[in-house]
C-alpha cells in the first residue's frame, strides 16, 4: 500500500490521480489533499478518499468545508496548509500538481521531508532546478515526471545510460492553433484557444500549448530532469500526440514511448514505478489511427519556444521571469484584457527588462517572480 | 576488447558485422569466420581481419584459399569447419548468421562452449527453440537477437519486466509485393520479388519478406526469445519500416524502437550490449520522413503468416517442416522452377502431409527437416 499526498487535488492532474486511486484502492492510501476554491469537489473527495488532512484556499472555506466532512479529517488553509499537505504526513510520495510557481515551496518541503515526488508542476524545476535537483540528490528521493513527454523520456531511459543519449526529442501537437498562420492568430478568442486537439487539460496549460510556452517549459524541465544541455533537446511537431517523446542514443537507435493521449498512464507510472499495472485507459491501435505525421518546429511561427530556449540557456533568474510573465499574460488573456498575440509581447518585454541573476537562492527567485508578475500586469497596449 | 566469431561472414549479416568491426577496431577482435563458396571475399576478409581460423564449404576451396592468406590462419571446411569456428576458439560471442537450418548444430555447440550468441539465424530457435532456450539457461549465456524486429523488442525490454508485457507487435513492411493483390501475384518474376522496398538483404530473406514467411519465422522466434504465447504476439503492416517493433505493457504504455533501416544498428547492439557506441549509420529524421503508415495484417492476402502462427501453436516438429519446406520452395522459385504463389502451395502441402512430433530431440528434428526438404523438392505442378 503506497501512501500518497496530492497538491492540487481538484485540478486536472489531481482528479485523474484520484481516478487511478479509485481504480486500485488496494494499492494506494490518500494521506492528504490540497485544493483551492472548488468547495463541492474537495468535500466530495474528502468524503470518498478519507484523507487525514486537507487544505483549501482560505480560512472561511476551511470552516465551511470542515462542517461537511468527517470530524477526524483535519482541515487547514492557505500557504501553511499547502506546506502541511506536502510535508507533514506519512505519505511516501507527493503528487505535486499545483498550477504555477506556488508549487515550488511545498514541493521543496516534501523533498526535505524525504518524500518521493510525482512532479506535474513544471515551475518547480524551471524556477529552481538547481536547488531542487541538489535537494533530490542530497535526500536520495525519486523525482518522477508526470506530464506525458517527460514520463515518455523517463520510460525510454529504463535500463539505459544517460551518458549514451545523443539527443531527446519532445513532441508537440502544435496546440489549438497549429494550422493557423501568425496573421490568422490576430483576434482569436479565448474560446478558440481552449479547444486543444488531443488532450483534455486545464485552461492555463491549454493556452500554453497554443503559444508553445508549454513546450518551452517542458524543454527547461527536461534540461533539469535528465541533466541534458539544451543542444541535446529537440522539439518536433507531431499533431497526433501518439509518440509522446523519444530518445536517440549514440548508436542512432531511437527508443520512443507511445500511447493514446491519456494522462492517467504517466500519472499511474509515477505512482507505481518501477512496476506497471493495468490502467482504466484504452489501448493504442496504430492500424486504426493509420498515419502519424511529423514536421519540424517553426521558431518564427512559435517565438515563445525560441524565447524559452534562450531563457533556459541564460539560466539564473531568467526562466523564472519567462514563466511568471507568461502566467500573468495568460491570466490576462483568459480575462479578455489582452489579445492572444500580446501574451508573447508581454513575455518578450519582461525578458527584455530583466537582468538575470546567476544561481539565485530561493528568496531571489521569489523576488524576481514577483517583479515579473507586477511588470507583466502593468503593461498596457 | 571483445573476441567474436562469425558463422556466415560473407553473407549480408556477416559483411555488415565486419563493417562494424572495421569502424571500431579497438573494440573487437575477430577470432574465426566461416564462409561458403565466396572465395574472393573470404580471402579479402581473412587478410583484412586476420582471424586465427577460417572455414569454407569444401576441401578444394580450403586448399585454394589457404594459398592466398597468411600461413598462421588455420583453414577448415564443411560441417566440421562450421563446428570449429562456432565453438573451438577463444571468442566471447558467436555471430550466428548462416542462412537456414544448417546454423542449428554449430550454434548449439557454441552455447555448450559457453559463448554468448548474436543470433541472426532464425531457424535455430524455430526448429529447436525448446532445446536452445534450455541450453542457454543451463549455460547462462546471453542470446542476443540480431534481426531488427527482435533487437527492437529486446531493446524495449531494457529495465522492464517480461511479466508486465501485454503484447508485442512485430512490424512488417509488407515486402516487395505489399501493394499487389493475390491476383496480381500470378506470374511475378524472381527479379520483381528481389526488389525489397526498405532493406538491402540476402535473396532468401527478401523472398521470405514478400511471402510474409519471414514475419512468420520472426513470430516463432519471438515466442522463444521472449517466452511469450502466440496470443501475445501481433503483426502490423508498417510500410516504412521505421518503427522496428514495439511492446505494449499492461498499463497500455507502448515502448517502441525506431531507426533508419540499417542492420548495422541491431548487429552492433548485440556486439556491445548492454552498452551503446556510435555507429557508421545515418540518424533518423522523422520530420524529413513526414508520415508513418500502419494497417492491419491481412491473413488472407498473406496465408504463409497464418500457416506460421498455426505451425508455431502446434509446435513440436511442425515449425521445422514449415521452415524446411519454405527453404526448398524459395530455392526452387529462385531457380525458376516454380511460380511465386507455388511457394505457399509447397509449404501447405508439407504441413498437410506432416504429423507433428512433440518435444522432438535434435535427431528427430533433423529427420523431419530432411523429410520436408525431400517432400518439398518432389512436388510437381
Amino acid at each position: 500500500m503506497k501512501k500518497i499526498a496530492i497538491l492540487g487535488s481538484t485540478g486536472s492532474i489531481g482528479t485523474q490521480t484520484l481516478d487511478i486511486v479509485q481504480h486500485a484502492p488496494e494499492m494506494f492510501q490518500v494521506e492528504a489533499i490540497s485544493a483551492g476554491y472548488n468547495r463541492d469537489k474537495v468535500i466530495e473527495q474528502a468524503n470518498q478518499f478519507q484523507p487525514k488532512l486537507i487544505s483549501v484556499a482560505t480560512k472561511e472555506l476551511a470552516e465551511d468545508v470542515a462542517n461537511q466532512i468527517p470530524s477526524h479529517i483535519k482541515v487547514l488553509y492557505g500557504k501553511e496548509g499547502l506546506m502541511e499537505v506536502a510535508a507533514s504526513t506519512d505519505a511516501d510520495l507527493l503528487v505535486s500538481a499545483l498550477v504555477g510557481s506556488q508549487g515550488l515551496k511545498p514541493t521543496l518541503a516534501a523533498i526535505d521531508a524525504g518524500k518521493d515526488i510525482g512532479l506535474a508542476n513544471k515551475e518547480t524545476l524551471i524556477s529552481a532546478g538547481h536547488i531542487v535537483t541538489e535537494a533530490v540528490a542530497r535526500k536520495g528521493v525519486a523525482l518522477l515526471p508526470i506530464d506525458s513527454e517527460h514520463s515518455a523520456i523517463f520510460q525510454c531511459l529504463n535500463g539505459e545510460k544517460r551518458s549514451q543519449i545523443a539527443q531527446i526529442t519532445i513532441t508537440a501537437s502544435g496546440g489549438s492553433f497549429r494550422d493557423r498562420t501568425r496573421e490568422e492568430l490576430v483576434g482569436v478568442t479565448v474560446e478558440d484557444a481552449l479547444k486543444h486537439p488531443n488532450w483534455s487539460m486545464g485552461a492555463k496549460i491549454t493556452i500554453d500549448s497554443a503559444t508553445m510556452v508549454n513546450k518551452g517549459l517542458e524543454v527547461m524541465e527536461a534540461h533539469w530532469l535528465f541533466g541534458l544541455p539544451y543542444d541535446q533537446i529537440h522539439v518536433l511537431i507531431h499533431p497526433e500526440s501518439v509518440i509522446h517523446s523519444y530518445i536517440e542514443f549514440v548508436d542512432h537507435s531511437v527508443i520512443a514511448q507511445l500511447g493514446n493521449p491519456d494522462m492517467r498512464v504517466p500519472i499511474q507510472y509515477a505512482l507505481t514505478y518501477p512496476d506497471r499495472f493495468t490502467t482504466p485507459t484504452t489501448r493504442l491501435d496504430l492500424a486504426s489511427i493509420g498515419k502519424l505525421h511529423f514536421r519540424e518546429m517553426d521558431y518564427t511561427r512559435f517565438p515563445c519556444l525560441r524565447m524559452a530556449f534562450e531563457s533556459g540557456r541564460q539560466s539564473g533568474t531568467t526562466p523564472t521571469v519567462f514563466n511568471a510573465a507568461n502566467e500573468i499574460a495568460v491570466a490576462r488573456f483568459l480575462r479578455g484584457e489582452i489579445s492572444f498575440l500580446q501574451i508573447e509581447d508581454i513575455i518578450a518585454a519582461a525578458l527584455d527588462k530583466h537582468e538575470s541573476y546567476a544561481n539565485p537562492p530561493i528568496e531571489r527567485i521569489f523576488e524576481q517572480d514577483e517583479w515579473a508578475r507586477a511588470f507583466a500586469a502593468s503593461i498596457q497596449f
